[in-house]
């Protein structure tokens, strides 16, 4: 890992990203190989907002490593609430740990804390910013089901919000992929990631109805819509229904379809799916662990 | 261990019960000869309320067994927050763990959970339903300080809503005992309760005094009676007092009789009976280690 | 180590001190050395307020030394809620754990806590007490960075809240140490403490300025003022101002001064002192790890 830091999804190039998918398939292929690899080493979790998955799978990998974590707690417990600054913060806990995850509510704060630092800090989400180890266990999932060259995936929901999707679309322009965005008018894409986008030569194509591609997708990734984008319920209610599948919508799909979605779903997709072969979102969030472990060990090893 | 998942002491046959207690009670004669023998195995801790007992004690078995826990941890700071189903988060939490213990408000929900996974599951307390890990505890205490068999034992108190005692009372039928039911006339077993101790051949007695068996017991089980069960404060306070005992109280007691309680107790139990040996209610807390540790080792064994 | 429990820094002579120290310096020398050395002992963490800086590095010294954590979690969440007194749950938790942390806001719980059980308990800040952990630590810094004889230290800040103060002075009448106390003169130290360290024999004197005493010093130990403690919001704003450091007022301090502060700091310490050899304040706060490490060290290989 030519990183000491993992910061931004852009920060990686395609060889970064196949390092850390290779290394993420050999744990998957034989994770007892790695359960004593890191004995000893700590982790730092620093969460100054909740995160369920992104925590849990982050303290199993360290742990499935033969390592353990020292956790800071929620924020109301912790010393922040008596005015310390985050660059205090972090400086104080590297020194209880071999490696810090991040994850905090202000764009840029991981890579400021990463400044004040010696012992590598992965980014868990910075609010409106990165979160590059939900970009990876994605962009593994996507290997792992249907490739990431020659792949055409479509990405549904809400286009404007949703950093998951920001992040994954530019990664994905590393490859050989073509990319189309569903979603109602008031939600498409920003315009500063579609200009993002096509600078970084992407093939890319923005609908408003799924019909019209879903014949032709390999994966459909689906994200959801918020009620607290809109001002009006009604029109909520109208949009939302639009872009919620179940099996019928997927009776057009490719019988090698993958969906996926990042989690929690409330009722984008119908619980009928869950038992079928389209349902690749409970593997995509199991992927977290040995992805995350691809990246610890990567951090870890050239460290020591 | 002939079950996948541990839901209700209901399931247990005498069996299955012996089973779990004796090797609780190996492991209690030798704790060091199991200090390895899960290593690297993770328990994941969904409790969706508050339980420091059940919580503290899982943790510490399964580590006494070389493995370690991945801890949702609060509620309010996790992704149910989000409107996420139960079913879908425990899809989610089976990918980060080898076995799972769910405490969740709701009666019923430890059943249905564990119909969507494939590791175990155990029941950390399902509202007012069951607690199996309590119940066996239970009787792995019983047994050890009095036998299973040709046992006498009176349950005190809040006979009513204390799930605890409809449980202990339901498995004791397996084996040879004798149940006194001793509580205010307003608080004594519901009809159903009693209706299922008959069917199951059970030899039980109620009482609203205490000092009418209490030289005949080989164990109290005294349990809290709740001032929130009350609608005047008056006469709660009058019920109360009649239900709690002290040293005073035991001259009456076989020198044998073990005291026990769930914990917390209030001032059911005065504390000038805590240095004597009549008191075997944190040597109950503390059994709740070796038995969680049986049923843990047992599970994870089958499923290795 | 000749004591069971950790209590106070006033329970500790010269020569327990340095046995403490002794042992922190060859972890930090080796820390390698003692990572296996209590595998399988569970460390139980009873934080009944919150402490992110003291529950996290007796965490990472307790697994860096092999073994785990139990940890109660936040008092909101647990069975105190339920009315149990502190010495139930101490005694309830003995029996997850091979040694108890506790915090609690009462002065004099952990001596009231350390009569009830059996396993070393530590006491890990009990309110308006004694912070016996944070005192040693201090110690530490001092005699890695200045030695502990010969030694002329200021304390400046609020003396007369501040408990940190108290234990380091009284813990430096050990010592042959020349203290100066810096404050306003409404946060002088309490006429006790000064009567308590006359009778140990101290040598001190008290200032209203810094400048009067920084020539002189080898360590410079700052407190924070906190807002809290003054009516008017001026009057603590003009007091405030005048002990704040940053690179300007260092200019009359010796090249070899150092730094120190127990953190979080809010502004008495300039952001442009952290790049110099002055700023002592991390590494002091890294040293919990160690000398945690060095006081479960000397606790459990006596208990075991």
């Amino acid at each position: 890992m030519r990183h000491d830091h993992i910061i931004s999804p852009k920060q990686l190039s395609r060889e970064d990203i196949e390092e850390v998918l290779d290394r993420a398939a050999d744990i998957a292929a034989d994770p007892s190989a790695y359960g004593d690899r890191h004995a000893g080493k700590l982790l730092g979790l620093l969460f100054f907002e909740p995160s369920t998955r992104t925590k849990m799978s982050f303290t199993a990998a360290i742990k499935r490593l033969g390592g353990d974590v020292v956790d800071m707690g929620p924020v109301e417990y912790s010393s922040v609430k008596k005015g310390e600054s985050l660059a205090d913060t972090v400086r104080v806990v590297e020194g209880y740990a071999d490696a810090l995850v991040l994850r905090h509510p202000s764009e840029g704060s991981a890579k400021m804390a990463s400044e004040f630092v010696d012992v590598p800090l992965l980014n868990g989400g910075d609010g409106a910013g990165q979160h590059p180890t939900q970009t990876l266990l994605d962009l593994y999932t996507i290997r792992e089901n249907a490739g990431l060259d020659d792949l055409t995936i479509g990405v549904m929901g809400d286009l404007k919000y949703g950093r998951t999707v920001h992040s994954l679309a530019h990664a994905l322009t590393n490859f050989d992929a073509h990319q189309h965005f569903i979603s109602p008018e008031s939600l498409r894409l920003p315009r500063s990631v579609r200009y993002d986008l096509h600078e970084a030569g992407a093939t890319i194509q923005e609908h408003t109805e799924l019909e019209e591609v879903l014949p032709t997708l390999d994966v459909l990734y689906v994200t959801r819509i918020q009620k607290e984008r809109f001002a009006d319920e009604n029109e909520y209610q109208k949009v939302a229904g639009e872009y919620q599948i179940d099996a019928e919508t997927l009776e057009a799909a490719s019988d090698d379809l993958s969906v996926m979605h990042p989690l929690p779903r409330v009722d984008e997709i119908d619980h009928d799916i869950d038992g079928t072969d389209y349902a690749t979102f409970f593997e995509q969030a199991h992927n977290g662990v040995p992805v995350r472990m691809a990246l610890l060990d990567l951090l870890l090893e050239d460290d020591s």
